[in-house]
């Protein structure tokens, strides 16, 4: 796809996940890692990889003099010799930028320029020197508890101390005292969220989804794709990373991991310059995956006319990180066997050797509800012996897409021919009683979780004073269809505008007196709007019907009204 | 995943695609192939891949010493060979079993034996000897044209003679005289359909959707999954395939190729034991790609607790082979650049040198509608400067799910109301007049072309006679929601009965005289059945009425009802 070679500093799993990208676009690259069974080096049979360090000076010098573009996977490198590359390769581009890995490196610098260009984050001091002194007065000034953190080399939680009164500061100093450090308030945060940022070589932004992480032990457990979050704090979210991102120079992906607030604010807690954990995800529930989105950045290849295409909110994914287990090497390989099991996972390993704690491999599961994706994610940890319910309605039959409820047997006779309409077009279906004045908390209970089982539609039948329909349509989001069946006094009409009469509000979908054939086919309509095997049933069907018409005007015009007539008798 | 070392005899584009998924799964590979830099090879990093031919008994036998399972990405292999391991390498597994490729690897035994299981196929006639006498018999029996074609390594056409006439034969004779043959009676197809099919070692048969296939220049050029048939072929062929494929014995992938006739009848043209060309939009389209599911099965890994999940009818894909450019070397690739520039379009590069005719790629386009894949198909080949409607439509802004239309301007005043539900919601709509009376064609017009243009619902308000929301549903598949409009005489009961009072087989959704809020909010429940967000933004807003009217009890209940009354004066 592309002539130009790059060059990636690192070979883990993020280089891996890289590799395999640039594979696919058949673009060269060459690693720089110690040893030659890395994760990444696993995967590439090139004779060129290097046997060395990203922070040996010379080993980087050696990748730079045989590639057109370098990368990193990891920010921890030696960014001094990086800058000085830029004499000796004038034609190399370094992407992220190497004034950019220099202030990730350090996250204190790394808030300070976010707060110099007005970006939200926690309120952060210095630590000028490490000493009990110091210490306590910054426990005066922001509070406690509060966070000390080593500004450099930290990362999965390492380096990261809390200090919950003065009686700590002891403790803190011997974790840390070793390293340059800094301060930041507490934050009693409701959630972790992750925005992955492309940044073009032109400076055009775009990004993936808000995404939800959760911790266990400092390491990323989990991670839901979109967040649940409300969609408002969803786009702040996309904005804030966006306009971080913004803040620096280079092209390439970053992964901006931010606070949520009970109050709604957010605050970035960190910037990683490279592909991130948070959106392997997008690997499985994305088209074009954060590892091909960093290559096409880095190497001025066409990104899509618009990038927003990744966002689909029918796809909702959790991502599980497959971690070493403490006890027994490779029994978390018994997770990954749930996985291979379950309809819509997918399992992704590093070729990484078994180690306590050492992320070993991931997991995808993606469904059109979260729900359904938590379900799998219960059988996959060893939860759950069940799979996810729809999975299980799904062995047993097929899973009702419309329920059919009525208030009274005796209106069966007219019900009966939405149901036949139903079979007809083969959309799965339930039907049943709920009376709305003799069985008011079923009425409830069938309205509240008819959304939840993936009905996607109510078709309601009622005479009289039919407060069915209206009274199930107060209690769901979903549509209901209401069918006005005609009684032995006035006609029908009394459903009639019972049913349709609703106050503003509450909406149902009348349809004529004891006509539930056309609930059914409006029913079909609303599945048809999303689904093309529905859209193109209905289609034939409206053609079948006017073929009829015209058969039958053929006929008339061929024998003559009075023939006509006389055989209709 | 597993301990297994998997042996793959070749190592073309096929082989490299099966590595990618080993590699995910962790799985050792090991390739035997010509040349140290094959396809395959060039994924893989392992010392051990063998530079040999699939040919060659000695290296075919180094490769057996080395794995617990052998498997093909090609069937023209050393099959006695393979038999002979059996004894010398008692644990050792060979999928697809040499029983299945001996009987593949001639195309007249794999007739026959499908023939003697009662399966549909092409009649066909063995050559018993290569002479324009025979071959004159035949076609007297069989008829002109007929196919001549070669028992043994035919691929991608070659190998086949169209014998058109008595004339021909001299022609077809000297150029495959030197080939076992046999005939085939002239098939009529009018499309060509593939369905992969996988068989696990226990025997259990998954399949994956029904797919077309559109050749040029005897190369498959495109795939379109899912076939562009009815689903009642769609259904038919897939048992075609997993019947054929239940007669064979030994576990993994196959690929059947069929054709289908005018007359809607079903034939098996070939069957490749191995992944598949019309298998390739797996990878984007399907969670468990083909080349995945062949290592499933052939490692007895688990397959998921049921394979239909791969069927998301949802998805719509086209794949396109890159094949290289038969004038200038890689020109193939702008190809590539602008699936790249396209929405939902994955590139896949095999790392092959270009050559004429060669394959050495492919491009998959995904989305909702066939159509928008055809759309953004056109742009990829270069046909059309411009990306898919759908997709210029989201440049300019988002596209519209709701199409209000009311007959007149004076039913604005009353419609509004949709439309500040419609904005609040944040659902894209449009609005516009159509009248049913005075402008039939654009009504008509608008009926015809709204499902196409991605409308989900109409919402159509009239009155008086009030013909305009019946009129445009027996026009359209799409629901149709009408807003019966109060005129000055009747109190508007005229137009709720010209409304509601559909005839069976067109419904329309009837909400109350002048309410077309609740026409909005039942447009808003209908998309909410399949869209999350506005399911969740429906259920907020219930929440928020009951809220409401739980503080004005509180209200009357604090202040009485004499105070309440009074200050709503």
């Amino acid at each position: 796809m592309d002539s130009k070679t790059i060059g990636i500093l690192g070979g883990g799993q993020l280089g891996r996940m890289l590799l395999e990208s640039a594979n696919r676009l058949n673009v060269k690259t060459i690693i720089l890692e110690q040893g030659n069974n890395s994760p990444a080096k696993q995967i590439s049979n090139s004779t060129e990889h290097i046997d060395g360090s990203f922070n040996n000076p010379k080993d980087i010098e050696k990748l730079a003099s045989k590639c057109d573009v370098l990368t990193v996977e990891i920010e921890h490198v030696d960014v001094n010799t990086l800058f000085s590359l830029t004499e000796k390769f004038p034609n190399l581009k370094i992407y992220p930028s190497p004034n950019t890995i220099k202030l990730i490196q350090d996250k204190y610098l790394q808030k300070k320029h976010l707060i110099d260009n007005n970006i939200d984050v926690i309120e952060s001091l210095a630590v000028e020197s490490s000493d009990s002194q110091t210490l306590s007065r910054i426990g005066e000034s922001i509070g406690y508890p509060y966070m000390l953190k080593s500004r450099t080399l930290a990362y999965d939680g390492r380096g990261n101390f809390v200090v919950k009164s003065k009686d700590d500061i002891d403790n803190a100093l011997q974790f840390l005292s070793d390293r340059p450090l800094y301060a930041e308030k507490w934050c009693p945060f409701v959630k972790e969220l992750a925005v992955m940022v492309v940044r073009s070589s032109n400076g055009d932004i775009f990004s993936y989804p808000t995404v939800e992480t959760v911790h266990e032990d400092n390491i990323c457990h989990l991670v839901y794709a979109p967040a649940r979050i409300p969609d408002s704090i969803q786009l702040k979210a996309k904005l804030l990373a966006e306009n971080a991102i913004q803040t620096f120079t280079g092209a390439g992906i970053f992964g901006v991991e931010m606070f949520y607030l009970s109050s709604g604010d957010l605050y970035i807690n960190e910037i990683a310059p490279r592909p991130h954990n948070s959106g392997h995800y997008t690997i499985d529930a994305c088209v074009t995956s954060q590892f091909e989105a960093h290559l096409r950045s880095i190497l001025d290849l066409p990104m899509p006319k618009y990038f927003t295409s990744l966002e689909t909110s029918m796809t909702n994914a959790i991502m599980l990180n497959v971690i070493g287990d403490k006890g027994v090497k490779d029994k978390e390989l018994e997770t990954c066997k749930r996985a291979l099991e379950t309809p819509n996972a997918s399992v992704y390993l590093y070729g990484k050797e078994s180690k306590p704690k050492r992320k070993v491999g991931h997991i995808v599961m993606v469904s059109s509800s979260m729900e359904d994706c938590e379900r799998k994610l219960n059988y996959i940890l060893g939860n759950s012996s069940k799979l996810s319910i729809s999975d299980e309605q799904f062995l047993k039959g097929r899973k009702p897409l419309v329920g059919i409820i009525m208030g009274s047997d005796s209106d069966l006779p007219v019900m009966s021919a939405a149901c036949k309409v139903l079979q007809d077009f083969d959309v799965p279906f339930e039907v049943t009683i709920v009376s709305a004045h003799r069985t008011p908390h079923r009425m409830s209970k069938y309205a509240i979780e008819a959304g939840k089982r993936g009905i996607k539609t109510i078709i309601a039948g009622a005479g009289g004073a039919a407060h069915l329909p209206g009274m199930v349509a107060a209690m769901t989001p979903l549509p209901v269809i209401g069918v006005p069946v005609k009684g032995s006094t006035l006609d029908g009409v009394d459903s009639l505008h019972s049913i349709v009469q609703m106050p503003r509000g509450v909406p149902v979908a009348t349809v004529a007196i004891n006509n539930s054939t056309n609930a059914a086919l409006l029913a079909i309509r609303m599945l048809g709007s999303f689904d093309t095997i529905y859209y193109e049933k209905m289609q034939s069907f409206l053609l079948k019907q006017e073929a009829e018409v015209l058969e039958k005007a053929d006929r008339l015009e061929t024998i003559g009204y009075q023939d006509y007539l006389s055989q209709m008798k």
